[in-house]
């Protein structure tokens, strides 16, 4: 029962899309592939995504946003004071990217090499996050639990000091024992540094 | 004029080893290859490096020590206050490794794909970095620069919290602009982690 192009929403080819990629692998995956398991022609699916590469950029975006999505809850969240909410939106960015790496190891990599090969996307996508912990960090200056004086600054360092527990290339070790022992001491040691006085 | 096995010594063939794979890559050099390079036997190379997996562990380790024998005069450099020597030390390992990265990206490329496969001589570089981080990290609680109460720990969290730059999934980024900011904000966010007061 081939739905009719009508129906056929980008939301739909993108999840398509994911499928056949975590079937057939980023290297042979093709727009005729993700045409026929929904099936409609491929001209379809160009109606939506007008190249395959935009097709591809697409779907990572998707799924690097599902990360962004679930933490931006934590930015907001003003019945925690800043530190713990910095604490507990690294927590959440180490749990989320453990997560996809384990439950589904083939689409993890399959993503790690599209991220590798869409250098755009990937840069939008940390300035999401860097963005979101600028928020948590501008917070905790405004109420005296940091001392910054550049937030923005200061969340590029968070994030990159912590990039053991979330950039893929250390995907490897997120099982380790000890891991979430060195995640705490890494994240108190920061927040320490946020929290004194420059000099 | 090949030399006579008696001049062969076990540094002249890790120097022969180190050209031949920067030659050959990791993936086709050989023992032979060695051998011919150094105008003997291949017998008279396993009478030092019984397997071929010996002498490239060895070859492996020898590069890694090049940088950590870099770093050690740092560690008793006892004319600099602790946290001095702490970013010194941070600064050394990472022009180390961006002189390796850059200044001849084959071999860079062929120790990443061995120090890869060989876990257990990068975990001993890794425990010996983090020993010479501990030192400094020691001194410092000692003079009263940081409050730490586990400097062991205080020394690994470094260590991680700076991978991206000293880590090689990071070396296509070392030579990126404001790489150097980027790398000051990050000591200086753990400098002054180290040197508040717990909480």
């Amino acid at each position: 029962m081939p739905p009719t192009s009508e129906t056929l929403t980008a939301e739909r080819i993108l999840e398509a899309t994911e499928e056949v990629l975590r079937r057939h692998g980023p290297a042979k995956a093709t727009v005729v592939d993700v045409a026929r398991a929904l099936g409609v022609s491929h001209g379809s699916v160009y109606r939506h995504f007008r190249t395959k590469a935009a097709l591809r950029e697409a779907v990572t975006k998707r799924w690097l946003d599902r990360t962004s999505l679930r933490l931006a809850g934590i930015v907001d969240a003003e019945d925690r004071d800043p530190r713990q909410r910095l604490r507990d939106w690294l927590a959440a960015l180490f749990a989320a990217k453990r997560h996809k790496a384990g439950d589904d190891p083939e689409l993890f990599a399959t993503y790690t090499v599209l991220t590798d090969e869409l250098g755009g996307v990937v840069f939008e996508h940390i300035a999401d996050l860097t963005g979101q912990l600028t928020r948590i960090i501008t917070a905790g200056a405004g109420s005296g639990d940091f001392s910054v004086p550049d937030p923005a600054a200061a969340a590029r360092a968070v994030f990159q000091a912590t990039g053991r527990f979330h950039d893929p290339c250390y995907a490897r070790e997120w099982t380790a024992p000890g891991i979430d022992e060195e995640f705490t001491a890494v994240v108190d040691l920061l927040v320490r540094g946020l929290s004194s006085p420059s000099r």
